[in-house]
């Protein structure tokens, strides 16, 4: 689902899905999980998700065959790691034209079998299909043998706001490869799914960033009907790939979190009286989660940006990229119009 | 994996997974099962298995979004079906056009919804993405709690074999559809769900017809290194819709089990041991399955066309959709040609 405005995908899904009724088996609320969570005979969870790449391939932002079978496997796995549960593996679903070069081809695959091997999980079968363009379509299916369930629903005022790791990587990448510059930018996202693991037994909401910052952050306020106050200064939010890119473009570094295109990172609360525990747990694994911001009852996203505090709603960046008809640039210029009319500092 | 020579993609498929490694929880080998069967850790198994539409719409041959919508629930259902498990959800992979018209992705929906209804199983999530063509995936998960299970490869010379039902209306519906003919097929196959939980318990191997019957007897022959001597003439084993097309046409009536789209019944083998057990279980669920001929040592396969006996090598046929470039009035000619060269009778 990435390179899409989540809110305006999720009221499209909504729409879709008024006809169907849901299983009585499925533990979590329709577009409330990052992966459906289904209640098997013995107590133990079934977790499964579907995500495709298309749009991605088609705008040109994959344009490498092994980045675009790298990326099959993360889009899916990051969905199993956001519920922490345990890869069972993976099926793919292959669009390919009958013109797409043999070598391209191999290295298509070659993407899906390095990911597999750097993420220890496997390809358990798959389809394909003729079709007049690439897509790569995926499900991944996972387990949650005991244990707490998460999902995106949750966070309760208070609760404390913490990301994986730094943020904004995916939007460099998706703008330094679309707005026309050499891409000097490593992008081979990870799922986080031995983090994913620790944040279900301590948090109360979690989701990946594979959609952006911004809208993961409105799919919490939403879902929670909760809001975010952000403490952290984007400086220390956002990764460093990003604040070069700023600094060199002249740009503030969080329009990088407000891009469509993520990082797969996850993002996620966590109640007070049990941080120290999972602090203790992710030191452990050396892991280092940033804690950003803290859960608040007014549906609202305050942040700090460099000269002092704004209110934002980040609804209104989230559907900036639709209202731009995905154009990255019209995003861009979009952005530093909002950002004006908003008065925010540079 | 409809409407293609399922050999030939067994090939492309087989050079694409060189690359990747088995999962030690897999309980078939790569190709020799509907639906991947994945152990889990309290015995029972998880059924998965992933299947598109995309070149049925492509060419026309499924054009009323209804049938679409039905047929993305019916093509994953019928493998799960085929392993014998008890469906636990499908998740639905949508490419749609931005410029869809509202009125038939409504239809789509309900094609779904319909289908879902009818079989007893529910939609879990999904994904959509927006494509230059509608494009429908889906991927359905089930559950084999206890008891053996069975997959395509395990018959033995000596078994026998068994069809679900009457064959050959996938195909007819094809030839009216694409022959440019107004269709007159009612064409909403249902996936014999129950069907392949009896076959589970009795069978030594089990597939659907969803490639049509010589493909999925190649198959099984290939897979089993065995041959079929098939023992009920093709006027008993034939649709009544493919036995009228076939007069009216002035066609032989064993085209339409030869063409790569099927009707998705089962075809599964039973040793004689177990025959009479499993069709007493069979008729308590009003259920008559046809008993078609049996598994020979010699990887062969004899088919008995109205004027005598006739020993086909049946992959030469389902190759033919391949060689005539995926061209229903190509595979057509192709077959004509090959009856007259093998001196079959009409």
């Amino acid at each position: 689902m990435e390179s899409k405005a989540a809110l305006n995908e999720n009221d499209f899904l909504r729409n879709l899905s008024r006809k169907f009724r849901r299983s009585p088996l499925e533990l979590n609320n329709f577009l409330e999980s990052d992966a459906e969570l289904v209640k098997l005979a013995d107590g133990s969870v079934l977790a499964l998700t579907t995500d495709s790449i298309v749009e991605e391939i088609a705008t040109g932002l994959y344009d490498d065959p092994a980045l675009i079978g790298w990326m099959t496997v993360v889009v899916n796995l990051s969905d199993i790691a956001a519920v922490g549960a345990e890869p069972l593996g993976l099926l793919l679903s292959q669009n390919i034209p009958t013109d797409y070069p043999p070598e391209l081809l191999e290295a298509l695959q070659s993407g899906i079998a390095e990911a597999c091997e750097a993420f220890g999980v496997f390809v358990l079968g798959g389809d394909t299909n003729q079709s007049a363009t690439l897509e790569m379509g995926g499900t991944a299916a996972g387990l949650i043998k005991s244990g707490p369930i998460i999902s995106r629903k949750g966070a309760k005022p208070g609760d404390l706001l913490f990301v994986s790791g730094k943020m904004g990587l995916g939007s460099a990448f998706a703008f330094s490869v679309l707005m026309g510059g050499p891409s000097q930018i490593e992008y081979r996202p990870v799922p986080k799914l031995k983090e994913g693991a620790l944040v279900r037994q301590f948090g109360s909401s979690c989701m990946d960033t594979s959609d952006g910052v911004f809208p993961a952050i409105c799919n919490l306020m939403e879902i929670n009907g909760i809001g975010f106050e952000i403490k952290l200064p984007f400086s220390e939010i956002a990764h460093p790939a990003a604040v070069q890119m700023a600094t060199a473009g002249s740009m503030p570094s969080w329009f990088f979190l407000a891009g469509p295109h993520g990082e797969f990172e996850l993002i996620f609360t966590i109640s007070p009286e049990k941080e120290a525990t999972f602090l203790q747990n992710a030191s452990k694994m050396n892991w280092q989660p940033l804690k950003i911001g803290v859960a608040t009852d007014y549906q609202n996203c305050s942040l700090d940006i460099q000269k002092g505090r704004w209110d934002l709603n980040p609804f209104q960046i989230s559907n900036l990229f639709t209202e731009a008809g995905g154009n990255p640039k019209a995003f861009l210029s979009a952005l530093v119009q909002k950002q004006s009319s908003w008065k925010l500092p540079q």
